[in-house]
């Protein structure tokens, strides 16, 4: 009674079909073929190719775009196999190097809920403060936990690294002192890294950097801005430099000090002693080494300077119903409004790692970060009291926090016998090493290190049987008094539950890539898919000092030349560095290659860049910070640039031009037809192209910069290739080069680094961050979207994040007026809407229709830039058309909304937008006095029904905020006051 | 100028100190030591230790409890390094084992979101289903995709494991021939381990089982309940069971199909063959095989046999607005509600794990399912194709989809073959091989096997250049032509964003531990610590086959070593089984052992189980499993069990007492002075004590089972060893007994086992559980948990939990009457608050309390169990006293609610109570029709303002659900209807 069906089902087999069936582009990009040609034929198109012949000009496409390497993609499953592979190349061995990077232990509870959490790691800066204040009240604990350390008043939401942040604490007393004083003085106390990054970034500044020993610090030239010192030192030591800043304030110089956080706990903090500016890292406090990054660096200063302070600096302020609301503060500091005035070029920064942490104090609090601090400077005591007691070798006399430094006959010799127990030590120089502590140190450790200096003698001792002889040797009056994060958030979370708890409160206010589109002009907030985000915290990546031979970093190096190599590719350019940790970084370190190639060449004298009207505000911020002299060109009727006016601009500029900083596509969302020829204005005036390459996600596989004309480009990894933006940070922003400018590029102090592939010679510039590769831990990101997208994949990732635009677009365009577009009468990867005419018709502006659109469950598109009165909409490839028709319905609903405004069915100044966004204490409040309905209020679409996203806040006020300036955290008190109020 | 501190702040440093600083029981446990004194002195005792003194009967009291190993506790640091040493000695070689077990890629954006997120696995069985709509949407789509696959109407929500699975279909074969059948026919076609569970099973139900060929079942006894084949068979032949199921129903003879959900996408499904039951598992769904479970299994059937199904059913119902919502269905079926009639004693089954399995569905949806199928079924085919060309050994004929049988001279030397390339394959017998493909076989795995086969012999052609000459031999009869998966939701969310969105809209919908205690009496949700958490996902604990060689599993081999032991000492034991999957399957296995034990001693007869009516429902329910006898004993006024009806029981069964049942402490929160003395009447009389270890986070480092008299226990670890619930499942029941009982622990029939540490003789019960050492991948996060926290860390979490127990008792006794207590007034880890009172003044019952809770933010403690009219609080040892007073405030102000309706003061119908859980869609609509306001309703105390946990939906109508039973996800159409009505 069992039997076969009568006949088989006789199909033959396609090997293609036995391949593995999981392609990643699939997942990442969109649309589905079917879907393509339906949007296409919708936009008045046959099919996507014939959508994108009208959009890209033919003059700059490409036939096609093939890898190098994982020219097909490599599936998910191989590219973890991939991964697991590079990573078994990585030796971690247990660093006691120190200098500004330590071990750390991240609490798991930290790692796997905000470094490992979309729901943290996908948000934008949070420009919308409404769906932002969870993670604005972590950067507030952020803020404050660095006021409280440091004592100073004012600090702001996080610097890409200790060395720009002590670069920007440079250009602040050149500020301070109305850019009258030309000196600044370095200690030569200060980590290589950190005296490199402010002498190269002195150049732009005409500044002159003298690096001296503390005691040869000599003002009498009247012409020293500032000063940059040490605390503890980069060899360890402990200075009081009470009496030294008492000095230099009497000769009217500013004091910057670089500090450590960890220290600060047990050391009388900076503000206290009288610095007017602290900077440093807060990479111990919990975020992994990472080979160099990404961490949040910190900038604090006294209330005096506060409007000089470069960086987002987050505020509270009121909401439209008076309860404490908060927001970034003081944006009129920023690039974005005062351009080449601004404090600084800086625009993506380190909020993950600045939460993460702000968490790693919340969980400590002040007594567990102090017992951190304690053992760390009790193994540090204890290991010099070994060595005093082996007497191999001559311990250093100064007292010093976590840093031993040790004098010997041979430091290369003892270094390599620690590198065969798998330990790394500092080799200072022949006859110097330094070996730093840290949370993670153990007695075992210590023990391990005593047999390494006992250099064959046997060690009678242990870690152990020597500590009750040992004495914390922090000088009395440098033993901090003052209490530090007092706060009740940084004193009730400490276990894990109410951690957790606590991120995960934090996290329901926000709005990210989990709940809906981004669709942020300019900021391509695609999909990060977790393969790309799996390697970034293994701890063969994550647990690399930055300054370990490289030789324990092959999976690393091998890694970085491999993705040198396929950005060459995609960008059409011969070589890359990897150092700049952000675009703006990449900016200035571009223009800082044409300056010295420039230079190089005898032609001191071209300092003239040239930047459209239309640029990003951090162009001219950058090109300030090189020293150039900008020139601006203006756009016609069409938004595309003036090619006479720019080419009146070249010839005028002839003698002097150095550079033209160009957005391409443009930032209005057009491929302009005449940018090749733009190149060849400028190349034949004698000035290079910079491009940026924000927009870089529109030329992938379709055109590049190097094809185009540009001689170099920054790459937002964080924008194009997928490395979350993390809140506000980290990202990368590597820069590519044409070959006659590949020798310029950065190289760094203590790893000598260049471009990748490497130029035949090297001239380089100096050092643009901190780290010899920027923030290498989130590498892996933008590497794997490369290889498992493969040459198809990322090509038809722009296609498609073209053509979501251009659909977009039409479906808006009966609705909108849509601002620019392209000869062929389409879009490029994103558009602007205008909405100008509205403030006459309906007293409606930009914000209104963004905060109206969270109560559609959507965060806002990019508001009034670049052009004021506009929102501009980039989709990107990783939208679906559900999404993309969600999006497209709240805006033609919102349009509805307005015209009822204009038709005077509702009120102007008391209507739906003006309202907007609705927060449920406003919804359910027994009283309800606007002339519209709660329901349609909350609701006005019916996909809202089955799950909405809540704003946690009425309005932000940012003027009230600007006017009663707070950056700290509310004391206890206050805020107990504020709730009761709030509930009667 | 730079000085130093003119004296040095001298202390010395104590070894102490130098330690590491990051213990772990400081995050799991809440209070801090000063905390602590103060909740004991409120309590009305000067410190902790007094009150526990006061608490735990002095008989029992163990003096301490010292861990084997491990006695310190290690640090989260210390465990990663622990566990990371265990994963290197696993070796994870490519499985072609097959068996019901497959290698799968989880899909990253799952794993992450799902597997690794807290917000997924940390919650409770969806019992309170208006905070739990996420995930009962998800596991709706799970059985939606079961009953498509399978082609019958009604599924449930998954079970503990296939064996089992076939197991309960058996017993429902049983109950629906009324138990006048008691024969059941299992096809020698199935899985080992199935007929193993299921002949074990038999036993209880005294069946008697035949396993038989196919072509020799014979029904002519008429004895014949049903029938068990399986669906492709074990060694992958496809028949067609048509003619054979027309045959078996012509006998009146159920049949059973064990199938696969991959081979159906290809397969005619056995409803449409006219099968009854069709039972299997979803484990190669994006589930990893993690060395045994844990996997959910499905069970489907008909109609017709829907109120016989065990386990949870999700179905369809509305709100109290009329609403679609879900909640669980046809709960009268279940041990709470029908005790030892219930259909089956399933608590605890797998959500977590069908969620993920339904989640792979939703991502690749039924073409992309069906891709996967081909793929497997060509490759085994390209294999097939290469066996023949090859010559060495000789392939099966019969049909296949993903299992090649092949007959050789020599199986060991192949499979050894096979293993030198780090292969397994299936050695069926001397002379039997099979091989089976999955979803990560690759072309170049088929290369690989080649070699193995070709024994030496050249391999003149790969798999691609095979490719083309394979043909596809599903029987034609066999092709499935019906559609399957055609929802919406199975063809939406492909692309990673829109998955990455579903699970998060979900996930939304659901309160978890990650925002507030879940204080469910008997439940235990305490910490689920994120580093106890990590080594479940690590690809060396995750990618084992359940029956890869030992050797390649010595790590988990050697965690089990561990594991037992600590157990053993934790309770006072000699022996543990790992493989109970559940509490209610460890309950079914000592109760299974302690018949064992009688059997062997000739003492046939001793089949009465005397259980107190305070027990809970799995107990009788797993008593009537093993055909035990029960006797119900009663409690006395104070809760405590009759001890006078106890003995009198015992004697009265004297001659044929098996076994006692009894929960320690009671299910009542209370220490029962007499236990001892109830053990010793129960030894007196000839009986065994099982204990049910649901309580046992009262007892661990205070007392023992062992110690207080019993002579089996089972525990849940995810009660006390801090498994995560994952929304109803996993769980893990391993069994820990006395020595004499430790031969008859269960072993398996692929793989031996026994105690753990093994007894000197073995004669086991059978197999419980399909995988040896049941839900293997999750015992790291118990093993872990013990670890870190030490002896002394475990007792103090023990008294911990005791003391927030009895804070919470004494802060409610002024407002409602708290129900038992022990003999100094005192309650255990757990306590019931009396609301029996309030249905008369004010008409309230538990359900109202429970679903205002919601409204304050916090999950409703156990309702109406183990008395009806109450609720039973279990707070854990990981909530903060914070926590405890804000669900204290929650629970005082809602009496002040119930004040409001006694004084009249409210509406006795139509009140804040009555009215609750209030969704934003209530408090925000534009009518308001309730006596109460909106903003009391919603914001009833102040800290909800500053954040608060919505619930989505009004009350759910259970009795509207279960009148018009709806169990898979409403056709499109009706839901658009639906949407539209809600809108209007
Ligand atoms: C056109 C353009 N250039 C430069 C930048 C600055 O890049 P980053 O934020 O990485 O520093 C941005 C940032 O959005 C941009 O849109
Ligand atoms: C006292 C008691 N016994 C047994 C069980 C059943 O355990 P499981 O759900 O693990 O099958 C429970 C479940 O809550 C319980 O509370
Ligand atoms: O699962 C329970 O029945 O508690």
């Amino acid at each position: 009674n069992v039997g076969f069906g009568s006949g088989n089902q006789v199909r033959s087999i396609s090997v293609e079909a036995l391949k593995p069936n999981d392609s990643f582009p699939r997942r990442h990009n969109s649309a589905t073929p079917e879907e393509k040609t339906k949007m296409a034929e919708f936009c008045g198109h046959s099919s996507l190719d014939s959508l994108i012949d009208a959009t890209v000009p033919k003059s700059i496409r490409i036939e096609s775009m093939k890898l190098p390497k994982f020219d097909e993609g490599l599936t998910e499953n191989q590219m973890i196999e991939h991964m697991k592979n590079l990573a078994s190349k990585n030796k971690v061995f247990k660093s006691f190097i120190g200098m500004g990077y330590y071990n750390t232990f991240v609490p798991p509870v930290i790692l796997r809920n905000i470094m490992e959490n979309p729901g943290w790691y996908t948000q934008y800066t949070p420009y919308q403060a409404e769906i932002a204040q969870g993670r604005l009240e972590s950067l507030l604990n952020y803020q404050t936990m660095i006021s409280d350390l440091t004592g100073l008043p004012m600090s702001n939401a996080s610097l890409l690294d200790e060395g720009t942040a002590a670069a920007e604490a440079m250009a602040m007393c050149n500020n301070i002192q109305k850019g009258k004083k030309k000196t600044f003085i370095i200690a030569s106390n200060c980590h290589p890294q950190t005296i490199d990054v402010c002498e190269t970034r002195a150049g732009g500044f005409d500044l002159k950097v003298v690096v001296a020993d503390l005691k040869d610090f000599d003002y009498k030239s009247r012409d020293v801005c500032g000063v940059l010192v040490q605390y503890p030192g980069t060899e360890g030591e402990v200075l009081d430099y009470g009496e030294f800043i008492k000095n230099a304030h009497a000769n009217e110089v500013k004091v910057v000090m670089a500090s450590d956080l960890l220290a600060l706990t047990m050391l009388k903090p900076p503000g206290e002693l009288g610095a007017d500016i602290v900077v440093g890292s807060a990479q111990r406090f919990g975020v992994p080494m990472g080979y160099g990054g990404p961490h949040a660096a910190f900038l604090a200063t006294s209330q005096e300077y506060k409007r000089m302070m470069p960086g987002r600096i987050i505020g509270v302020s009121v909401d439209s119903s008076g309860k404490a609301a908060l927001r970034m503060a003081m944006q009129t500091r920023e690039q974005h409004i005062r351009r080449d005035k601004a404090t600084s070029n800086i625009c993506t920064a380190q909020a993950l790692l600045a939460n993460m942490a702000a968490m790693y104090a919340v969980y400590h609090g002040p007594e567990g970060l102090k017992t951190i601090a304690q053992r760390a400077h009790g193994l540090s005591g204890t290991f010099a009291a070994g060595l005093k007691k082996l007497g191999t070798v001559e311990v250093q006399g100064l007292p010093f926090f976590d840093t031993v430094k040790v004098k010997c006959a041979d430091a290369k010799a003892i270094a390599d016998a620690a590198n065969r127990s798998e330990m790394n030590l500092r080799i200072v120089d022949q006859n110097t090493i330094t070996v730093s502590f840290d949370e993670t140190t153990t007695l075992e450790d210590v023990d391990k290190l005593f047999k390494v200096f006992a250099c064959g003698k046997a060690v009678t001792f242990t870690a152990a049987s020597l500590a009750p002889e040992v004495q914390n040797v922090i000088p009395h009056g440098l033993t901090r008094q003052s209490p530090y994060l007092t706060h009740p958030i940084f004193n009730s979370y400490h276990t894990e539950h109410e951690l957790l708890r606590y991120i995960h409160r934090l996290q329901s206010k926000d709005l990210s890539l989990c709940h809906s589109m981004i669709p942020l002009g300019s900021c391509t907030m695609k999909l990060n898919a977790t393969t790309e985000m799996m390697p970034v915290t293994w701890p063969s990546f994550a647990d690399v000092h930055p300054f370990a031979p490289s030789k324990q970093a092959q999976g690393y190096q091998e890694m970085f030349e491999n993705l040198g190599e396929l950005l060459c590719t995609i960008t059409g350019f011969d070589s890359f560095s990897l150092q700049p940790n952000a675009g703006a970084a990449g900016e200035y370190a571009g223009l800082m290659v044409i300056r010295a190639y420039h230079l190089a060449r005898g032609d001191h004298h071209r300092n003239v860049c040239i930047i459209p009207v239309s640029a990003h505000g951090t162009n001219p911020a950058s090109a300030a910070m090189c020293g150039m002299k900008i020139v601006s060109v203006g756009t016609d009727a069409k938004g595309n640039i003036n090619i006479e006016e720019l080419r009146k601009a070249a010839e005028a500029n002839k003698e002097n031009l150095s550079a033209l900083m160009v957005t391409y596509p443009s930032t209005h969302g057009v491929y302009e037809e005449g940018i090749d020829d733009i190149c060849k204005i400028i190349h034949d005036n004698g000035g290079q192209v910079y491009m940026d390459g924000a927009n870089m996600n529109a030329q992938v596989g379709l055109t590049s910069p190097g094809c185009i004309g540009a001689d170099v480009c920054h790459l937002n990894l964080h924008k194009t290739f997928c490395i979350p933006h993390g809140g506000g940070g980290p990202g990368m922003g590597p820069i590519g080069v044409k070959k006659h400018l590949a020798p310029f590029l950065p190289s760094h102090p203590v790893v000598p680094t260049g471009g990748i592939p490497a130029p035949d010679k090297s001239q380089p510039l100096g050092t643009i961050s901190a780290a010899p590769w920027g923030s290498a831990l989130i590498l892996p990101i933008s590497y794997t979207y490369i290889a498992m997208m493969g040459s198809k994949g990322l090509t038809e990732a722009s296609k498609t994040a073209i053509l979501n635009a251009n659909y977009m677009a039409k479906r808006l365009e009966k609705h909108y007026p849509i601002l620019f577009r392209g000869v062929n009468g389409t879009v490029a990867h994103e558009f602007i809407v205008d909405l100008r005419g509205f403030k006459n018709t309906a007293g409606i502006e930009p914000e209104d229709v963004a905060k109206r659109l969270m109560d559609y469950g959507f965060h806002g598109p990019t508001m009034s830039w670049p052009v004021p009165g506009t929102l501009m909409i980039e989709p990107t490839e990783s939208e679906s058309k559900a999404e993309l028709d969600r999006f497209c319905d709240a805006l033609i609903s919102i349009r509805e909304e307005i015209a009822q405004i204009e038709k005077g069915k509702a009120d102007i100044n008391n209507n739906v937008l003006k309202g907007a966004p609705h927060p449920p204490s406003l919804l359910m409040a027994d009283a309800w006095t606007k002339p519209y309905s709660r329901e349609y209020a909350a609701f006005p679409v019916s996909w809202l029904r089955s799950s909405k996203f809540w704003p946690t806040t009425g309005r932000v006020d940012n003027v009230y905020g600007d006017r009663n300036l707070i950056c700290t955290l509310l004391p206890a008190s206050q805020v107990v006051e504020e709730q009761a109020a709030a509930t009667a």
